[in-house]
């Protein structure tokens, strides 16, 4: 046995999750010291009716009185902020709340709908049945398993949902914080800003692992000793996570995208006006897209991923010898590791925050200490690993493998966790060389916009077929050295590998748009260019780390869905997946186009979006005098800009939300476990491959246009500057990037995740009942 | 046994193979009746001189000086149309030599690598061994095995040079006499462009399964009992057809798209000069490259698939009961099936040249006959399937299903060869609907170009995606049910079945490119707008068709990778392919990959030849006196832009080729079949997708554009004309769409086959030496 017991396994898990949180309480506590003043000092409970004063296109106009004032110092340029921030924070919050009715009422569905297809199985009889790895014991009936499966369901979307509104909250109260600091240097700026993506981060990582534990032993209490049941149902927390994280993420990728481009069409190319200058009317709407798109959408994306991870984790446990032997404290490896890892991201962050600061006007140490983060915590990471494996895990153990028994020692587990969380370290260097405009890929197609648009767009694409291929090759050796040393339980222990430094990783990615919507409110709140220049040195890394932090999202993805994927076919119960058995086989070939028909209707759902956006920015240009010209009281109407992306994104979001939900449904249950199981990997593997290429041609395109705006070198010089030929060639490229990197390209992330663990969820019913149709042909 | 004698059989395949050659003939000799008369006429043997004069950049002055003649019947006008004829032919000839000298050299060195490798296998020893599948008998040793596969590779390569060259030969015969007869009428321009597309259907069609067969038939002679052998050797056939293939589809897509996009973003976007102006320097190349890449390339590729899906059921069959009971007459099924398909083409091309013939001012009757040819083809090739299957097979036979033996019985084949056949069709007007303009998704795309580039792009993209879904549907239909009813024979089968007809699909293919160049000829040689409105709606007619061409080239590939993949793991000796084994996992995950990776080197290929091509007409245009203003005397160097446009695809075609020649070698060697199998099929359902939306978006943003062009609607109208912002955005789109069309797209057909092709032709030494690392890990 090992030398960690039960009692201090019991302690650990908790104690760091509430460490964790007491950190980012603490970190949010540091941020909010950062005054953020209106003109009615002190009236703070005011601030709804602030901000909807301002989304209603009312009010505000004594700001504008004041532009003679240099705004670095004086209470005016607070006051805008306050003021525009809490515009942004009422356009978030109202969004979300909107989106997470409608989500309440698809959760409470589709949990019935859990209950009725589980419990289905044996005809929802209340009586014990024999276990289904030892039938000599009598296991809990399925019945018990349907009810805790939409139980664990509500709770991990119930869960998603928070993951997804605090860190909105915390970023939408941290971006005026970090554009008034930007007066003072760019390293205060910083600092609010990763700040508060930390915070983000260990409130999601902490309540994550808090949650979880919380449901494995409340369900322990019912459940006893049968184990199998007990694990088979906390899957259904995976399932909640993930179907809150696909809504959240296609909505909000739409209604960030939405306003981006439809803003940028008319604002950048037709009207030739700045980004985030507040004539234009869809601003806002942008501003607050980022936040519920790229902070709410992420943190419910990664929440799944880390969700299911476990979950895939703990069930194929419960079937080898941990859960056979009920030792609690091996059986608790993938939490131990989560626990450890947000105890070293605790230590990584404050290398940021109090050993190695960044300098007040270092701009240029703010993308090295970022990347920073990721390496330390990696390094740490490794050793934490290897406490946890050798104090929790006994020296030997057998895996239950495809009807066979493999014996795994713990030395094994300790490779398979590292070659996650190293392999997500190749991948975000490696998307950080595709994306960022230091070095040649970018730089090609900056240079390619010399000829236009249309050779932009073309190399574009090529970098981001490129700059797939290390990204696989690692991904494929985590997944081979992990599988082949300890089966799914090692694909799914190198997921939670990748996710263990989630604070960190979501901290660093979260710091991006908090950065982003910094630049937009300086510019809005009319702040000096030196203010501006310091926020966009913050945005630029923060692109970047965004890149990073979508290759953190689609690895774990890729890891967790062929441990899901495994998972599901254990529990299904076939034996192999064979490639040469025809319904298999139609199974792969549709299951790879899957991402291409949720693409198309991502895309489309921008596209049409940001076509209406287009007319009503241009309509309010032509029928609002003196805005574009910005006329002093020539206010434009931000709230409809808000509202024609908050419907776009609520009404578009049904349609691949659907796709997403539907097929395994109904391929399991006309065609059967075979050809979901084909659907599965098909759409894993297909799925990556999109995803990485879309949010990498987008990156590229974003940072080729950055790069021609800075005119830092010689040759970015001779291509710019804003305004030239080849700069709006670089901007159509990024407005082409973005429904690619921010709506589609993420979304499938979660395609993938999801499919799987949902599969998982229904196993027993399609083994039960299902193949209707391929059972006759 | 079956109704048919093996004398019959050895009658009928030669006999249908001579009418189709007799036919191509009679169809060449028509065309060949327009005359083209040059100046000095008669002088037939100068052809080349003149068409070198022209591209040198000297001489035809004089054409110049008679512009005040109408140019509708004069010598002059003919005169011009013979010079630009030249041009073309010569660019097209020169290219194509040097290309296959290249070839030459590899296809050498190739065939020593086949027989070096597959030597290897038993130490080069010259003994008879055990027949694999009756091991009291004794077979051919594999050194001769090693010997007959180079052979047929050599073999295969030379009639793909063949079918390339012939088609290009006939396409510039014919290009410049549709053009002359386009000024009596559509009708009678329409006959050239479709009798010439004929004559090389039924050439290459004819020419591949004479070739065949009697390969077949000389190689028995050493062979005699020993079908396993004999049919493992021709499997060498099909490998030298797709190789050749590849570096011809790849070679000349970089060089089409280079000198397309070139003249389109200087002449069109920069100068404003209208497609096809004789001032643009690179127009010759421009037409040259439609010759080599859309008929040679296209040509070679489908001859390719032929080629290999009848490889790949010879192989299938020789270790059924047809290869054990030695039933000649069944054994020879699928050559009868495509020999059956030829006589069907002749009477399907008759209708359309002698009974429905075009109206003389008939343009709309245009693309529907095209339309009708495929639907007739097919319906007639139904009942002669049923003939054929029902004479040529016994009742009931055996399988070899990996391990198992499978009963068949003579009217399943029936259903696999249909289901093919119908499959193509499905995909084929599936495909018309996603990419002409009579249709929303076109119109919804020229729509989107009211506010740019951009969302033309998101909309184009999201129209490739989703022209993925139903061509997907009707494959995997396809494959189950052949799959199910006759296992991997099936699954050739049906490949055979969609390209039963292939005689028919390149007439109306290459169609497409005769009919465009023709237009280029008529705006070129300055006929009046009449002709070059007439040839424009036999253009716009190719251009679906182009699209239904590639939909035949996908579909077909799919279906001839699937069954060479089954072939490859029968040789290999693997009963499964379980995507639950880490060796095969890896290689799905990585083999999704290299479609992108290979499509990334062939966009940047045709984006970086582009760019040299810009430049070298931008610099013509600036330093060559009077070019831009169209001067008289003041002539494009049309020779440089050709010579940059060969330099490219010859240096840029060897990256990708490579990388597609040597993965199944790699993979194979180092990490074993088990990898490689995996590899093959993740390449497999990765690769079709990337090829449909590529070749789709493309074709969408092509008709767009047209659709805006052509102005024959309001909405239309209200978008254009040329010369608007809308019409431009709608340009560069069709740019973006030009690589993804005849570039990348295409050439992932091939790549799919040519690995799974390889792969069965090398599985003999990968089976006894390869995995070299995984074995050890």
């Amino acid at each position: 046995m090992a030398v960690l017991g039960t009692a201090a396994v019991e302690a650990l898990i908790p104690v760091a999750a509430l460490i964790g949180i007491a950190f980012a309480v603490v970190q949010w506590y540091v941020v909010s010291r950062v005054p953020v003043r209106s003109r009615d000092d002190g009236d703070d409970d005011d601030d709804d009716a602030r901000g909807k004063r301002m989304l209603g296109g009312v009010g505000g106009s004594e700001v504008e009185e004041e532009d003679e004032e240099d705004g670095v110092d004086g209470r005016a340029a607070e006051a805008r902020c306050a003021e525009i921030q809490q515009a942004i924070s009422v356009g978030a919050t109202s969004f979300l709340l909107t989106e997470y009715r409608y989500l309440a009422a698809f959760t409470a569905a589709f949990a019935a709908v859990i209950f009725v297809f589980l419990g289905s199985v044996r005809r929802f009889s209340p009586r014990p049945e024999p276990c289904a790895y030892d039938p000599s014991r009598e296991c809990r009936p399925a019945l018990a398993n349907a009810a805790f499966s939409a139980v664990a369901f509500l709770l991990g979307a119930l869960t998603s949902v928070l993951s997804g509104y605090l860190g909105m909250r915390v970023a939408t109260f941290a971006n005026a914080r970090a554009a008034l600091e930007a007066r003072h240097g760019v390293g205060r700026a910083f600092a609010v800003a990763f700040r508060s993506g930390a915070a983000m981060g260990f409130l999601l990582a902490s309540s994550a692992l808090l949650v979880l534990y919380a449901a494995v032993n409340l369900f322990g209490l019912y459940y006893g000793d049968d184990w199998g049941g007990l694990y088979e149902s906390i899957t259904g927390y995976g399932l909640g996570g993930s179907s809150v994280a696909l809504f959240g993420r296609v909505g909000g990728g739409i209604y960030t995208k939405a306003a981006d481009v439809g803003a940028d069409l008319v604002g950048k190319v037709e009207r030739n006006i700045p980004e985030d200058d507040p004539r234009n009317p869809a601003v806002i709407a942008d501003n607050v897209g980022d936040n519920v798109g790229d902070i709410a959408g992420m943190g419910s994306d990664l929440f799944g991923s880390y969700a299911e991870s476990s979950c895939a984790a703990l069930f194929v446990a419960s079937i080898s010898s941990f859960g056979t032997e009920h030792d609690f404290a091996a059986m608790m490896y993938p939490l131990l590791v989560s626990a450890v890892g947000i105890l070293v991201c605790v230590v990584t962050t404050l290398v940021a925050t109090d050993v190695a600061v960044v300098g007040e006007d270092d701009a240029a140490a703010v993308g090295p200490a970022l990347k920073r983060q990721i390496l330390i915590s990696t390094v740490l990471m490794t050793g934490g690993v290897a406490g946890v494996t050798f104090l929790a895990l006994p020296k030997e153990f057998t895996l239950f493998d495809f009807g066979h028994v493999k014996v795994v020692k713990n030395w094994h587990m300790f490779i398979c966790v590292d070659a996650g969380l190293w392999a997500v370290l190749v991948i975000g260097y490696i998307t950080e060389y595709f994306t960022s405009n230091a070095y040649g890929p970018v730089r090609s197609v900056a240079r390619s916009c010399r000829t236009g648009a249309a050779t932009n767009v073309i190399f574009g694409l090529a970098v981001g077929y490129k700059s797939v291929i290390v990204p696989i090759l690692a991904i494929a050796t985590a997944i081979y050295a992990s599988f082949r040393l300890a089966a799914m339980y090692g694909v799914a222990m190198a997921a939670l590998g990748m996710l263990s430094t989630i604070a960190t990783g979501l901290a660093i990615d979260a710091y991006g748009p908090i950065s982003d919507n910094a630049g937009g409110i300086a510019e809005m709140a009319g702040m000096p260019r030196h203010v501006r220049d310091r926020t966009d040195a913050l945005d630029a890394a923060g692109n970047t780390t965004a890149a990073i932090g979508k290759g953190f999202a689609i690895g774990s993805a890729a890891l967790v869905s062929l441990a899901l994927f495994g998972a599901f076919v254990s529990r299904a119960g076939i034996s192999t997946v064979d490639v040469l058995s025809p319904r298999v086989f139609v199974g792969l070939l549709a299951g790879a186009m899957l991402p291409y028909w949720f693409s198309a209707m991502t895309m489309r759902a921008v596209g049409s979006a940001a076509l209406r956006m287009v007319e009503e920015v241009r309509r309010q240009f032509d029928e609002i005098p003196g805005l574009a010209e910005g006329r002093v009281g020539a206010r434009p109407d931000y709230a409809t800009c808000v509202r024609i992306s908050t419907d776009a994104s609520l009404r578009k979001m049904v349609a691949p939300g659907a796709l997403v939900m539907l097929s395994p449904l109904v391929v399991g249950t006309l065609f059967g476990v075979e050809t979901l199981a084909g659907l599965l990997a098909g759409a894993l593997v297909s799925g990556v491959q999109v995803a990485i290429s879309a949010s990498n041609s987008g990156g590229a395109w974003d940072n080729a246009k950055k790069y021609i705006e800075a005119g830092a070198s010689e040759e970015a010089r001779s291509l710019g500057p804003k305004g030239s030929e080849a700069h709006k060639a670089a901007v159509i490229g990024d407005t082409i990037g973005d429904p690619l990197k921010d709506t589609s390209g993420p979304s499938l992330n979660i395609l993938i995740k999801l499919m799987a663990v949902e599969s998982l969820v229904f196993a027993p019913f399609f083994a039960a009942h299902g193949g209707i149709i391929f059972n006759h042909l």
